[in-house]
This record gives C-alpha cells, structure tokens and sequence, in this order.
C-alpha cells in the first residue's frame, strides 16, 4: 500500500478513511502498525461491549436496536461483526447483517464485518485494533458482536468493557453444560425471543447457575433480562443494565483494571510475534529444514530438534 | 505426577497406561514431553483419518461404523473425539459417544475424547501428540473427529492423512458458503443421511464446488459417497475410498509430504512455544508491569513498549 491513510481524516472521523484503515489491520499490511501508533494517544474514550451467544439468538438484531438507542441519545456508535466464517454456518451472519442497512444509512453509525482468514488468535488482536481506530474516530459505543462458538470467539466478546451474552429459551438444555466459558466473561445474560414457550424456565436455569458463580472482588452480580429484539422490547432494559454496570466498573476500578489486563495481554502478542518473526530469518528456515529430514528418518525426535533449533 | 509412566507398557498397549499418557498431555504437566520424545520412534506406523462436518451430520456415527468395518479386518483402531466446548453446543458430542460403548467394549478399539481448555490452538497440538501415543501403541487406524465450527477445529481434521468431511442435505444452503475453508481440506465428502428429501441436490451442490477446485500436484480428485451411517449404508464404500486415497497419496509421495509439512508445523511450535516461556523471566515480567504503567498513562503505545521489552 503505498497510499499513506491519514490520520487526521480518521480523527474527524471519516467514514472512507477508517474504513480503509481497518482495511490495512485486515490485510495486516506495513501501514497498519505505524497508523495504530499515531492513534493510540486519541484511544480510551469509547466503551467497549460484546455481544456473543449461540447462531439465531437474535444478536445482530439486539445490536442494531442498541445502535439505535443510543442513536437517540446522540451517541456514534461504531460496529464490528465479526464472523467466525465457520465452514458449516451458511454465512447467516452476513444475512443478518442485511437487515441493518437502516442504521448503516445513518451517518453516526459505522458498521463493519470482519471475517477470519487463518488464526481466531490473530482475530482477536485484529479485533481489538478495529476497535482502536474506531475509538479514535469519536465513537462513544463500540459494540463488538461474535457469534460463539468457540473459545476465541469469547475471547473477542471477552475484550469488551461489559460483555452480553445473548440466548434462546431453546439454549435451556444446553446451559448447564455452557457454565465454564460463559460465566466468566458474562456480566449479564439477555434471554431474546422471550416471548417463546420456555422463556421462564430458561430464565430460572440462568439465574440457578448465575448462584454458583463465585463473585468477583467488584462484587457485581450478573443479572438475566428478557427481551424481544424484533419488537424492540427489552433494549431500553439492555441499554439501562449496561449503563449500570459501566458506572460500577469506574466506581470500583474495574474498568481500569480489565483495561491494563487486555493490554499487557496486547503487549504480549505484539513481543511474541515478534520474537517469531526475527527468529525465522533465512539461515534458521535453512537450520529446519535439514534438521525435519533427521526428525522424518527418526533420529532426532521433534523435541530434539526444537532444542537443536533454539540453540541450547 | 510423581509415579513415571511405563514406555513398555503403551508399546504393549496396556488401555490405562494409554489413557494416563493422554492425561498427562492433556494437563501438559512435564512428563509428557518425555514419554512422546521416548515413543517418538515407535510413531509412523498408524493411518490417520479426519472426519468433520457440522454438529447433527452423524460424525460419531461413521466414525462408529468405520471402526467395525476395520475391526472386521483385524485392525486395530484408536478414535479421538475432539469436543470443542462450545458453550453453546450443549455437550451434543458426549451424547453421541455413549451410543459407542458396544465398539469401546471390543479391546481393538481405544477411544478417547479430548475437550478444549484455553487455545484451541494448543488442541490441536494435543490432539496429534495423543496420536502418537496411539500410534505407539500399535493401532493401525487413529480416526480424529471433530465438529468443524472454526478454522482451528479443521486444522485438527486436517492434521490428518486422509480428511473426510461429512454433510447432510439440509447442510445444502451452506455449501456454496463453506467453498474457503472446507474445500483445502476435505480429500473427499461423505453425504449422510442421503435417504432425506434434498440429498440428491446436495450432492450435485458439492460437485460443482469440487469442479471450481484446483488440483494439487498429486493429481487426486476428491469426489461424494453417499450414505445412511445409522442403517451401515456406505460404510463399505468410505472405507473403501479411503483405502484409496491412501495408496494414492503412497505412490504419489503425497503422504510423505503431507507428513514431513505437518511435523515443520509442530517443530515451529514447539520453539516458539519454548522462546516464549524462556523470555519472560522474572525479569522481563517486571519490566513489562512498569512499561505497562506507562502505555495505560498513554506516554507509551503498545508498539513501543514491546520494541523496548524485546531490547531494541
């Protein structure tokens, strides 16, 4: 890319310039370190919420109710959709997504899909500088919805300030077995679609396995709140609860402190990849490649090898 | 774990000194690394066959079936059941094992199940060193299942020599979408469940992606079995497709490839796996604390903090 993408157009929040951005994170090109670097500075204002929870549990539809809330209080709002691209999924996330050309057409919302091209590891970071340049770029919500399905998938939800999780009255037998992951990124449940048979009693087995969770020193207790998105009903109770929880976080140091912790994690990344991409020069691909013919024949073993490799 | 595992015994292929090899790789405490480096050169032997494909498509029913069709050949047969722990699916899986208790009764067949805890990429390193201890143990035929719900859940069926990816008809929708991923891995399709209404269009689905498909230098070209795994139709005819993939891939030096690229992978980990636990000493986990003070007072972007942590 030899086009420099510029920062100021992206601190006045023009809609070409950070999409072009988020374009380079993507594509993981040379710029996009350098861009993130002169932004970070205009980083931290925006707050941050994760949506995931099963396919069909309606989440697209309770975040563009939400953007639309929050429209009404005249905030921008920035989205990141991000797709999993499960092979067997049918791209039904990216049908949903069509539905929410309506608050797409509204100027103070930015939505953008992103999808997984190799590593969910990878999607995560690339996630969290998304959500950077938007942060940048003024927005004072940024939600970032993932359908979960697996446990990258939460640690995107998971990078978010207050994180929702989204389920059906047809999750009931499954929410027994979904205590490990979930409970510990949830801060508060949305049972969508109540108006299904069912609803109360998956309300109840949320509520039995939400008292099982040993509470945090900030000593928030995750709540269930049951909505009917496609009618609009329950957003306000949403919005409200996050709002609720947001000011806890601040209150009880929370917020700062989920924020160095999703940073050090951040810094981590960045060393690690690093460190690999240094490590790998030419002479050492040369190293492995000799070596993996003594592994193949048997007579080193690949822990060996590894050990020849780093050089100990 | 203080009592050392018997190298002698899962050579002889004693179930419970198996199954204690695989719980030590799966807890990674310390004495894995050493008995797989001890087995390493009784590895090799053993064919391996991944088998994915949506959650409902009747994986652990072929998967059932195939390892009575190759029992009745005299062969020894190890089943890794790769649960991805979605917290949304509900333990569906470990439903469909106890259906295998008459096939885990018969002493030719090993099976076990593996759950994912943190990475997934860290699973599917697990996934192939269980494999190996299988290997060792003298099985002829290790078959990895797992449901493909993202890109890490395929590279554990494509860690395999021949990788069969089971759909249905109602999966028909979602063919065109699952082209990317599905389409690099799979060596060929199995349609179960073909008695439904749809099968017959899901099958000419399948073959006009797998005309797009751009052949590899070994020249095979994947095809579609039909089946109805829960009557054994088909069976005789996977098992026999897959005997022949693999004769393919011996003559063509594919094996040999696919093997000698897999084992570059699992080196590559290992190392960087090793640099990583190396690198942050004490030391460094200090030095990060305090620039991490500084990137959250936004004196630091997180660039620059990780060039000064990697001492450049």
């Amino acid at each position: 890319m030899s086009r420099s993408i510029s920062i100021e157009k992206i601190l006045r929040g023009d809609r070409r310039t950070i999409a072009q951005a988020i374009s380079a994170i993507e594509n993981d090109n040379g710029s996009a370190k350098e861009i993130l670097s002169l932004l970070y500075k205009h980083t931290g204002h925006a707050y941050r919420i994760g949506i995931t929870g099963p396919p069909g549990a309606g989440k697209s539809t309770i975040t563009d109710k939400l953007a639309k809330w929050y429209r009404q209080q005249n905030m921008r709002v920035g989205i990141i959709a991000v797709d999993p691209t499960s092979p067997f999924s049918g791209g039904a996330l990216l049908g949903d997504r069509i539905r929410m050309t309506d608050v797409e057409l509204d100027n103070g919302v930015f939505i953008r899909s992103m999808a997984t091209r190799g590593s969910l590891g990878g999607l995560s970071k690339k996630t969290s500088e998304a959500a950077d340049i938007l942060d940048a770029s003024g927005v004072d919500i940024i939600m970032l919805e993932t359908v979960g399905v697996g446990q990258s998938e939460l640690d995107i939800a998971g990078s978010a300030d207050t994180t929702i999780v989204v389920l059906v009255p047809e999750s009931g037998d499954g929410i027994q077995a979904m205590k490990a992951g979930l409970m510990e990124i949830a801060d508060f449940f949305v049972l969508n679609k109540a108006d299904r048979p069912g609803a109360e009693q998956a309300v109840i087995a949320i509520k039995m396995i939400l008292g099982f969770r040993s509470h945090d020193e900030t000593t928030w207790i995750p709540d269930v709140v049951k909505s009917v998105a496609s009618e609009g009903k329950g957003i306000p109770e949403i919005g409200a609860l996050i709002t609720r929880h947001k000011a806890h976080l601040e209150q009880s140091g929370g917020l700062s402190a989920r924020r160095t912790q999703r940073m050090k994690e951040r810094i981590e990344e960045i060393v690690q990849e690093k460190m690999k991409v240094e490590f790998w020069n030419p002479q050492r691909k040369e190293r492995l490649s000799r070596i993996l013919d003594l592994v193949m024949k048997q007579e080193r073993t690949p822990y060996e090898a590894a050990e020849e490799l780093a050089g100990k």
